[in-house]
């Protein structure tokens, strides 16, 4: 990774700061991806900023915060340069919260359910509660119906609504489909629940005719399923209504089954997109969570959960369990998230996210169409705005780039603050470095067929 | 709760906003306190700031920018009134980081673990392992021995810390005391392990005796243990070393336990405290962790979580667990916490917290003379700045001053940001206000012997 500045800072016998960007393991590279071991960065904590005890005359020298001061600023400017080299990650960047600026000093805390008073007073469960309302209504639950709270993060999204699964069917079996995020599976081992895991598409879509075959191996017991909208590392869409289908056809009942739409991305993205499969609790789902820090953009994570009423009073009606009424899982949670998705959706409105999901499916197209003029392997789900392509061989593009890969592949997120111009600057930079690549014949492009289909890949085989 | 501005706004047709303080349920009184049944607020949905779509000409009249501004003014005055008038939660409301500001607009997320690198550059990774540094050091750990993380609250440090001892111990039986945090069984429900409540001392500490009874009953499981280091409602502090103690007489060596210290509040607090038992990694404990909004002061909930990096390894050695090599409990982590806390820790140093401390104690002491002076029963324990007192009848009152209450108790945790000015204007309002509550002869104080000890009660039967 680059140094954005390089040059180390000696103040005072402190600290000495040569690199910002905290590079504390080896470079992953597509054959460690899988290795699971945690290592300890050799230099981690030397390269990290030390917290170092106040000397004895600091506050009339100045010197401490003169310090502190140049840590913050040179940190600043590496946060600008390397928010402007962003594409891999599904975060809008493009936000203006200087309004709120005025309420960081205050110690905001909405502890425990929304929906019960606290004695706490510096809470914003008044902008909470508007947020959830909006949700609800974007995914047709009315507001009596309905229970939700503001998480910090689209995994915590996953492990409520799968603990609420598994509390509506203690013996339920989890179904999700390989390419779901890790932290279902996460969840399945933490719960102590029984997992099985469903082959995919090409596409990255659950296969039902897999998920058929192992339904009907577990007849038995009820299913608890992780439906993904929006896959992370191929923006697939599990087709709602065949999982739906494939239940019924293989006899699971509505009152034997439990749905979560982990809606991380695309949640959001979803209802503004036509033809797309529609998530609704107008159909038999129990939750839906989407991430407030991705489509929408937040200086922090943060995401909404939405569930039934009844399910939580199934949950809540347990007084063991929680041994109170907070049916979150975290207790103390931020309270500025909510004021930051509160201010941005009044901002925007419904039509605004409309107007912008219809910009980055645009821009995601742009993209693939000019990865595949090079003769780049790409592809590009239809209700996505993931490409897809063959992941760049050297480490510092793909750092320089901040792309998330895996094995062969790579993706590039069109998120609002991707614009057209930042996608010439990336291909033509991707274009020309791979040129050096592969100037030497031996070296050849990966074949990613296996990922992407034969029909979006460009190896020697397939072109 | 008063409204602070009670003056109905109308901008535009657009919603009424009559009282920031989202009273959204009955008032909880000494009798509710123990259902838990989840009900939803009558009006909650109405009384909340509705999100609104923007108008076609919004951006022309600026009507919405203006109706918005308008909302947060109000918000912020009533912040500001509310963190006035703030006793009863341990948070430290007292910070400055005005300096922080320039960082706001920026997306920062710590994904997954602090030790790995990732390539989302927009993170303060750098500024997390100085701060878990500073934790290690004392908590006396080496470096290369602990491994740890910035959460977002002290729930997620005990989720993390009881599913490590799980994990090492999959048939371990978890003991806590009855005053333990309530996190603390909800983990123990989340995870599927088999829980043993321990009785309490008057004071709030674990009753070794009852604990040891206990133990003896499930010699045959290994033994999974969440030690107090501060209890959220008394500020008790178990015995460590009497735990330690009692499980060795019990037959319980060091490979057939795990120690969990919650140290939510004194954590921070206790190594500064002369006499008091210390919490040490060179002790076998198995993990300690500590919230960053609690003495610390910060903007949102945060947390630190510290434990053996050989538990780490246990945990991450099961591949099928993580299907990943993010050992934390949430994924997505606020990357602005870090940055708060590196900053203040900075500031302070060991010897700036000493003092608080030391003030903060004093304080305490203060308050609890000056209770017990006007006939009020109180009791402070020796370790503790939480100060526990007979629960104010007028639920006005408790609500102006943020008092947590349990039963006939309340309490006010006597922070950095408590004065003895702000302590004296609450004594003399109590004072006042009491002669009221108990002018007739037919209303009389509540006994609260069972609570804080007869010596410390000044009911008409032990004063």
């Amino acid at each position: 990774m680059e140094a954005v500045d390089a040059v180390p800072v000696h103040l005072n016998g402190k600290v000495a700061i040569e690199d910002f960007d905290l590079t504390v393991v080896e470079a992953e590279n597509g054959d460690k991806q899988n290795e699971r071991e945690i290592v300890l960065g050799k230099n981690v904590h030397t390269t990290c900023l030390e917290v170092t005890e106040p000397e004895a005359n600091d506050e009339s020298t100045g010197d401490k915060e003169a310090y502190m001061a140049s840590v913050l600023a040179r940190y600043r400017k590496n946060l600008m340069e390397r928010t402007k080299h962003h594409l891999g990650y599904p975060y809008n960047l493009d936000f203006d919260y200087g309004a709120l600026g005025q309420l960081q000093h205050f110690s905001i805390n909405n502890l425990g359910d929304p929906f019960i008073e606290s004695n706490y007073g510096v809470h914003s469960r008044q902008f909470e509660v508007g947020v959830l309302d909006w949700f609800a209504r974007l995914w047709e639950i009315e507001k009596s119906e309905y229970w939700g709270y503001i998480t910090n993060c689209g995994t915590e999204g996953n492990l409520h609504g799968i603990l609420v699964g598994r509390e509506v069917f203690p013996d339920g079996i989890l179904y999700a489909s390989r390419e779901s995020h890790y932290s279902v599976f996460k969840a399945a081992r933490m719960y102590r629940m029984g997992c099985v895991k469903v082959d995919c598409l090409v596409s990255g879509e659950i296969d039902c005719a897999d998920f058929k075959v192992k339904l009907l191996a577990n007849k038995d017991k009820p299913a608890i399923i992780n439906v993904n909208i929006g896959t992370t590392v191929k923006g697939a869409v599990d087709d709602l209504d065949l999982v739906i289908q494939t239940l019924e056809e293989s006899g699971f009942s509505q009152d034997r089954f439990y749905i979560h739409c982990d809606g991380a991305l695309f949640g959001l993205m979803l209802p503004f997109v036509k033809r797309a499969p529609k998530v609704t609790f107008k159909k038999p789902i129990g939750s839906v969570s989407v991430s407030g820090h991705k489509f929408v953009g937040c200086p922090m994570p943060c995401g909404v959960q939405i569930t039934r009423m009844e399910h939580i009073n199934v949950l809540s009606s347990n007084v063991e369990y929680l041994a109170s009424r907070d049916a979150t899982i975290m207790g103390s949670r931020n309270g500025h998230a909510p004021i930051f998705l509160w201010y941005t959706l009044n901002r925007k409105g419904y039509k605004g996210f409309q107007k912008e999901v219809q910009k980055c499916l645009r821009n995601a197209y742009y993209l693939k169409d000019r990865l595949r003029d090079a003769g780049i392997s790409a592809m590009l789900n239809e209700l996505s705005s993931t490409v897809v392509f063959e992941r760049p061989i050297d480490e510092d593009f793909v750092r320089r780039w901040q792309l998330a890969c895996q094995g062969n592949i790579a993706h590039v997120v069109v998120m609002p603050s991707v614009t057209i111009e930042k996608l010439d600057d990336f291909v033509n930079e991707l274009v020309e470095k791979r040129s050096t690549w592969y100037q030497d014949e031996k070296a050849r492009p990966p074949c990613i067929a296996a990922d992407v289909g034969s029909q979006n890949c460009s190896c020697d085989l397939h072109k």
